[in-house]
């Protein structure tokens, strides 16, 4: 065995690296070598945006999400904005009606009471637009230079109202594959305003709840496979995480995936490609392909999801990747987020 | 007016300061003036450590802490016990047996996965002793030199098994106070960590979940008016919170509570006081009169509860105030800890 002993440099993997953050291979990795083998359960194993549970016979949904943005206020929206439509949305990804939250805080000694009062108000109102309340709290206070400013935690908590499971998991072949719009403007807005880069036309951070959207397929008694929001990692991100559980092709068209010239423009300006740009309003209904019409009728009635589009199909296929029909008539791989495009987004 | 505007310096709490996180009057004042104006609701106001809520006529508790101690490992447990442990305890405050609980990390680019790895073995070796699952988490990396190593968010669900309401405001005059164990062990272990101090003896975190000794006292029909855990600020701000909520006084005998030798040595040879020190495994429980003995006897028959005594009781005042008679004979207020003792305790 010596043989193999060559002084290979140490794997970077034995440190916490930035991708480990980013919603992509590394933040999976980490799932499944650290979390998933200490917690164990059907829940995590599902690897949805929350879980599903039951509590003396009513089916709850809970998730969590901490939010460390930098900046703290960018383009249409704050980290306060996010925590709570972040959270409101993963319980509508488990097809559930969001009714409380926790928020917990983490203060840097120095922050300014004013900037916190800001953020809170921006809280208040995200909470009301949701009709959720945030029941419970938390505030930690760390010493100047050991945190940044503010941490925001939000756990959720939802009813259930799917009628049957919801999860990469019910996805089939056929499947219709929507997108609920413009995909991009969430990193590109808060990158413009970090690294202080103009663009033409401003890019606004697409944050917004999505319950009403969803409750509406379900109220049309639309038959939902799947439901995953495009966060941290992406639409890309997101399919595979999708295909990868249910093990199927998933065929998106490039063409058919609105991006805005702003957010197109500003991608090719910084190397970056929009598929994997995190959303926080954005996300991606699985239906089967004779209630794609309606569900996209249903959508489209709800501002949040007006630019919904049928953008893919799923098929069978043993290899469960996610392709691209790219717009010169190509085909290419759609391969999951490796690396870190863009640290502190969410 | 003029007259009154003389150069004075800003007050220190236009800015946020670590006694913000100290669980006393400041950290009293930020969720006054900034959280429940904010939030308003009935389930905040309580000012409970969870929040009981009804969905589909489940009544449910929801609670939530973030974890920031620093070191991650001390004598007796981890960051990752007192995630699950707190968050667990925080429900059974609440009369609710925990179901399931939530885990949001926050990790600094370059900890060590050997370091991650046995935080997250310590949450899992906690979960099981308290019989809950953790079913849902996120993960967020914070660029080296932004964080600290490792924060841990857990938020929590649990059914309440109490018959009639648990909280500050169902405490009666003549209510017996008891306080479930020796106080101040978690503070100390911390601090002598982190100051490399040696003590007459080893102190151990007393980190440990309380809900099976919290539900037998449900389980023997005892009327539980009100529990609250002694962590940041100790048992001065527990009994001060209640106090404050219930508009009675509480009176409290010094000799009654335990203290340990070395703790108190310790607390001697520092300048603090143990009633102001954290516990992560310590209690107070409020009941009628009439009950205090079987609760007691309920109470030592776990390991966790095994030095509970009857400390003090509950009169009517129009103070609101906590007093402590001292073993000299003399009567003390025992006011709510203000500025900050030990910061990054938990």
């Amino acid at each position: 065995m010596t043989i193999l002993s060559c002084p290979l440099p140490l794997p970077a993997t034995e440190r916490i690296v930035l991708a480990h953050g980013g919603g992509g291979r590394l933040t999976n990795q980490l799932i499944e070598s650290v979390f998933l083998p200490a917690f164990r359960n059907s829940a995590l194993e599902s690897r949805h945006d929350g879980a599903v549970l039951s509590a003396r016979g009513v089916q709850l949904a809970m998730t969590t999400d901490t939010y460390i943005v930098q900046p703290l206020v960018f383009p249409g929206g704050t980290i306060g904005d996010l925590a709570v439509n972040g959270t409101v949305n993963d319980l509508a990804m488990c097809g559930a009606q969001p009714i409380a939250l926790s928020a917990g805080f983490v203060l840097e000694e120095g922050l300014s009471l004013n900037t916190l009062h800001a953020i809170v108000a921006s809280m208040r109102d995200a909470a009301r637009l949701s009709n959720v309340s945030v029941v419970t709290g938390d505030t930690k206070v760390l010493d100047k230079g050991r945190g940044d400013g503010l941490f925001i935690n939000t756990a959720g908590i939802g009813v259930v109202v799917a009628p049957d499971p919801v999860g990469a998991s019910a996805v089939r072949p056929g499947d219709a594959v929507i997108v609920s719009g413009d995909i991009g403007s969430h990193g590109i807005a808060v990158l413009s305003v970090r690294e202080g880069l103009e663009f033409d036309g401003e890019v606004r951070s697409d944050t917004a709840p999505v319950w009403s959207a969803v409750e509406s397929l379900f109220n049309a008694g639309i038959e939902v496979h799947c439901l995953r929001d495009l966060t941290r990692g992406g639409l890309s991100s997101a399919l595979n995480e999708i295909a990868s559980v249910a093990r199927l092709n998933i065929e998106v068209e490039e063409n058919l995936v609105p991006v805005s010239d702003v957010v197109r423009g500003a991608c090719e300006l910084l190397g970056l490609d929009p598929f994997y740009v995190a959303n926080e309003g954005r996300f991606v209904a699985f239906v089967p392909e004779y209630a794609a019409t309606h569900a996209l009728e249903v959508l489209r009635s709800h501002p949040v999801a007006s630019g919904a589009v049928h953008a893919g199909t799923v098929h069978e296929a043993p290899s469960a990747l996610v392709t691209l029909r790219t717009r010169v008539g190509g085909n290419r791989v759609l391969d999951m987020l490796s690396g870190e495009q863009l640290p502190r987004i969410c």
